[in-house]
């Protein structure tokens, strides 16, 4: 089993990381999968030392590690190589990575590279290079296998033979005409399965699926998973077959994706790992810090204007928190359900109306039932029985602002073209928190006036 | 492009749909693919429409879409359905999907069910019904390509032309050996590739990756991910071969964890979708909000505790809001961090103290710059200068224990064996709270004592 695999070559890494001898490190290291030794170099803190191992990797092996390693620890070693070791690495990656990892580079290394590389490799990175990253065109890599329409199934399966050694996970075999428009899709299966003499053209998929190089990355990813596919044709606008996206840099995108909402949501940059040093966090996170600094204040002067009724009632603070958290919280709940609908798309099919009204019906009934709670709190702890209904109302009041408000947030961001899910957690606690002073102070000040308390 | 083609039906199914004409609603929709009809059915009101539409479509159709419907509707449709429509649903089923699908019937139907469908079909089902849902052994399905190792490439292509029919994405042959235990994979590309006749016990990948029946899912779609599988080996504990997962099944895995994940964390059930009605969704978030009126009026007695110096200066009650808002953000910003971090593994190999040290220290300078700032907006806004350094001290403890507790309440859930991120939101803001109104009224308290303020 994998996990007694690990176990038992983690003992013998730190014993060379004791000894000091990164040589014997990297040997540990290279019996692990890329992936998993990516994540223990990002835990060191020495980056002398990560480099130092890395050196000792093998060209392929080195290859693979660099393209599993974070943005920060990549970059620190990457400006520590030069540039034949560059090139060595590069040369070991499939079109669409080198791509990926050439457009990081300084523009000097960069060029030092493309003319270090193979002359085919090099032109067909430089075609990746032309499209943006976050794009069908960014993600696909130029190598796949693809026959014309009028080849048998036994003249397929030598083209494959041909060209199958250098590429990696082939699950079709893609079809095109004359002009090298797609026109369809083989699966390998089918392939095995078909009489030698087929022609491809009679048994490709009828129908298949493709993208467009412009589609955004996220589009596909919603397109892999809505068909099941292992692998997807990527068409230039003329419908010419210029690449292949796979599944594994999908399932990359799917979780990218998603991380990245809740981060944003948060007032979280997406960039930032729990690994990070304190300084890169710190200056990643103080941003939105500051921009809910300005609505805490606008909270607290919501407060001010109703100094004269706490003075007159201290009990006033002291409960005053109690509607604005649960308001919080109402609402992070709401943006959070609001968010994982947006990004799969859920809210396509559901009216605004019909959101914004769910939400404010359990945040009335959310209020009934915690207002309630709240009241019977306060009484026991020995509250003024009219302040438990003061507490009662607002609580109402609030909870369904928390709702509307954690609904619409989202949804007007979008309806802004801004990414509905920024900081939403911020906005959504500036409005139950003014929303619920309002309310709670409101109200308390009606009952002052009017002799209630 | 997938787009247009969607635009153009959408239309046609509105036409069909003001009409009334489930009939031709279903007709249309049958040109969807079943992922996209689930998502559009979701946001129907009316679930007896729903269900006439439903019976329109072909079993295998039918199938697709019952599979990729959230539990809710599934339930109302399936509730509704008569035990010879379930079976003609189930026969369509691949067996992981149909085990998951029966375990989910009432008793009776599922029996019935079980007596219906094909005997061999049946036996596989009942052999998978036996493992929990959310483990290797409940996700795998029964159907696959193995060969003994003894046999040749052309063999092997041989079985797979008699088994390949009934088999979707295939895109490995296992062997076995003659006690049918586990030893290998054969790629399909590298089995197109091989010599005829070649045995295949030489062909097969050395060292393969595979799973054991009783491995939880989280950790499977770790391993997929680690290694960019299509498909993995599960085998039983004597190591025999008994089903194969394929990499879309674990695609909804990996989404469904993550959204789990952040969730939890905002203290919202993992089953409640967008749609949801306002009943379901009150009655799944209300819980962990009367956790939270406790946790509020645990801070409402600390606020209580220190009246007197409310009562002397309500300035106070107004500022006190700005420092616990500003910890309930930042801490919410470190658990973000620490619970992507733990749902990727990346805190395997960062310690404890080493991420409590970088969270204490990222508080502290938030709170040097954040305090700084809140001093000088308050001293602009006619604040005494006292105030402002009380404020300025206080954020910078009230940051310090956000950083803190966002990462420790995490780790201690987990090291109490519960889910880091259960309802953490909850419990950070609950730490910030108290703690922020402490430090504040505390020292607050002090300067008034000695007459600073």
């Amino acid at each position: 089993m994998e996990e007694f695999k690990d176990d038992n070559l983690i003992d013998e890494l730190n014993g060379s990381l004791a000894r000091g001898d990164n040589s014997a490190s990297a040997k540990v290291l290279s019996g692990l999968h890329a992936f998993e030794v990516a994540r223990i170099l990002t835990g060191f803190d020495d980056e002398g030392q990560v480099l130092e191992i890395f050196r000792y990797f093998e060209s392929e092996f080195a290859s693979d590690v660099l393209l599993e390693l974070d943005d920060r620890i990549r970059e620190a070693i990457v400006s520590a190589l030069h540039s034949e070791e560059l090139i060595d690495v590069v040369e070991e990656m499939e079109t669409d990575d080198a791509a990926d990892f050439i457009s990081d580079l300084h523009p000097e290394d960069a060029r030092q590279v493309l003319d270090g590389i193979e002359a085919e490799d090099a032109a067909e990175v430089q075609k990746l290079l032309a499209y943006p990253e976050d794009t069908a065109g960014g993600k696909m890599q130029a190598e796949l296998v693809s026959v014309r329409e009028v080849v048998t199934a036994a003249e397929a399966i030598d083209e494959l033979r041909r060209k199958g050694k250098e590429i990696d996970s082939i699950s079709n075999v893609f079809v095109v005409d004359a002009n090298n428009k797609f026109v369809g899709v083989v699966p390998l299966d089918r392939l095995i399965l078909a009489e030698p003499s087929s022609r491809i053209g009679e048994i490709a998929e009828s129908n298949p699926v493709y993208v467009q190089t412009s589609l955004d990355q996220e589009e596909v990813a919603k397109i892999f998973r809505a068909h099941d596919l292992l692998s997807i044709p990527v068409v230039d606008s003329e419908g010419r077959l210029v690449g292949r996206i796979t599944i594994d840099d999908v399932v990359d995108v799917i979780e990218e994706e998603i991380f990245e909402d809740f981060y944003k949501m948060a007032g979280v940059n997406k960039e930032e790992r729990v690994h990070d040093p304190a300084r890169r966090s710190l200056w990643m996170r103080v941003p939105w810090l500051f921009v809910n600094l300005i609505t805490a204040f606008m909270a607290a002067s919501v407060i001010k204007f109703f100094e004269d009724s706490i003075e007159q009632l201290v009990l006033l603070a002291v409960l005053m928190p109690i509607v604005a958290g649960l308001g919080g919280n109402a609402g992070t709940q709401t943006i959070t359900v609001m968010v994982r609908g947006l990004a799969l798309g859920e809210l396509k099919y559901v009216s605004t109306k019909k959101v914004l009204f769910k939400e404010a019906s359990v945040g009335l009934f959310n209020g009934l039932l915690l207002g309630a709670g709240a009241t019977v709190i306060a009484f026991l702890l020995g509250a003024p029985p009219m302040v438990g209904v003061l507490l009662f109302i607002a609580m109402i009041l609030t909870l369904m602002i928390a709702g509307l408000s954690g609904a619409l947030i989202p949804l007007v961001l979008r309806w802004l073209k801004i990414d509905p899910a920024i900081s939403s957690s911020i906005f959504v606690t500036a409005c139950t928190d003014i929303g619920g002073f309002i309310s709670f102070l409101g109200i308390a000040t009606v009952f002052i006036k009017v002799g209630l308390i």
